[in-house]
């Protein structure tokens, strides 16, 4: 089956989805994005990813291309002519599409949209949570703003290609403190000894994820104990568990770091819960 | 006249230029380039700056698309469609088009090429340099390799857009320590009162510029002392002239940074001499 994108207005097939050379995203890393899982053909989270672009395209002040609605309207029909069950929806704005110039366009220009979905194997998603993954450490070398979540994703390209050719799946980024700031594309925690869950605060030095903020919910319910505070790769050596949490993961344990077992070295109680709990708390749109 | 853009090998009008949304330059700036001068319809120093494409590919491992020498025939032809006398042409590789996923792709994929060329108005750049640029400053929030020339330009579209904001032409990144780093697009240099003429080191701090570069052969035949440091806010306080470097701009003088005179406030002898002098040391194609 040939897939299906929108961009700028139409439906067209993938293979003929294309941007203008000069649009802003593509000469700048002058734009942002957004990934909600799909679950049973729905969009999960939709509400807050869409509020979270919203503050994304303010900090950068790029206008929004559409109302929310609208926007919501065209990820679902993304996602039914893709016919995707289970998989992600990945939605791109950039500032739009003017002559090069470092600073924002004089006369106003149209942002431009982009949205593509497609399948994920579930089967080997759940195989990887059941087995845990491995994440390496290597030193935070982004911008200081991670907190916008924008294109400019190399930092994040190059630890992850690093994290693969080490044998792991994920890969942490460390500060200049000691402490981990976040995977390439997943928040770090942490579950310690007397059951508290340790994640970061939400600063600049992180993206505020979905799954984090709905992760919260989860832990209210269950009654754990959560706490945010940065924590330092000796703190992971004392954790019984680790974990990460991404869209596309929700909650994905981890069991090695660096080589070094994460507790027994086996998916622990808490991370397994926490996945398993995850979609009754998550919003289906 | 409609203006011609080279795209993955093909010469096209500029308005039907595109690349395909998975295109890893559009997803993650994963990506890096290039800009020439072209004086009197000729690129300037383009060796120099396919030497360091070459470079900035490998730092990233992305594949050379082609033969240094096949890229200069490009970029020649689009100087040529596009009858431009003065301007600039400007080189864009990235990893190439693959389903998105952070990681390199598993199969090895083409890199895609964008070449597009554009006038300048030179008088206008002459009455620049006449009359001496403002600057601004502004933290340094960029990522750790900002030596690898990447499209990943964000906060460098950030700074601009404040500078201008603040009625300044260009802005000054600020490290920790409080030296000055390179302008947005530019590299940044001061003038002692003792004649030394001075720019930071190019470490993975600044972008090693052609113009810089070149501005070094410059210094040596007019017997003006080079001296490579870093210096701060103070020491432009102290100097007698500031200018930047850059391919577009060549030598520009810089008469006031963040509301404040350097010097005398007025255009200093030793930037107008180098700007002068500076085409006798370029190399033209």
């Amino acid at each position: 089956m040939s897939r299906i994108a929108y961009v700028n207005g139409r439906y067209v097939p993938l293979r003929d989805a294309s941007v203008h050379v000069e649009d802003r995203g593509y000469q700048f890393a002058d734009g942002v994005y957004e990934v909600c899982e799909i679950r049973d053909g729905r969009p999960i989270d939709m509400p807050r990813h869409l509020a979270r672009l919203k503050r994304s395209l303010s900090e950068l002040r790029i206008t929004e291309p559409m109302k929310p609605a609208a926007l919501e309207m065209v990820m679902h029909e993304v996602i039914r002519r893709n016919r995707i069950n289970y998989g992600i929806v990945y939605l791109q704005v950039t500032r739009g599409v003017a002559r090069r110039d470092h600073a924002f366009p004089t006369t106003p220009v149209k942002p431009a949209v982009v949205v593509t979905a497609r399948h994920l194997n579930l089967a080997r998603n759940e195989d990887n949570a059941a087995k845990g993954i491995a994440v390496v450490t290597t030193p935070e070398n982004r911008w200081a703003r991670v907190d916008i979540k924008t294109v400019g994703l190399l930092p994040n390209v190059l630890a992850r290609q690093g994290a693969r050719e080490r044998g792991a799946y994920e890969a942490w980024f460390v500060d200049a403190k000691g402490c981990i700031t976040e995977g390439s594309s997943s928040n770090a925690w942490i579950v310690t000894r007397d059951g508290r869950v340790v994640t970061r605060p939400a600063d600049h030095g992180i993206l505020s994820g979905i799954t984090r903020a709905v992760l919260f919910n989860v832990l209210e319910a269950l009654q754990l104990k959560l706490e945010e505070r940065a924590f330092t790769l000796d703190d992971v050596g004392q954790a019984t568990e680790a974990f990460v949490t991404s869209a596309s993961q929700i909650v994905m344990p981890v069991v090695k770091v660096d080589d070094r077992a994460v507790g027994d070295g086996k998916v622990g109680p808490v991370a397994k819960r926490l996945r398993e709990e995850f979609h009754r708390f998550a919003q289906v749109s």
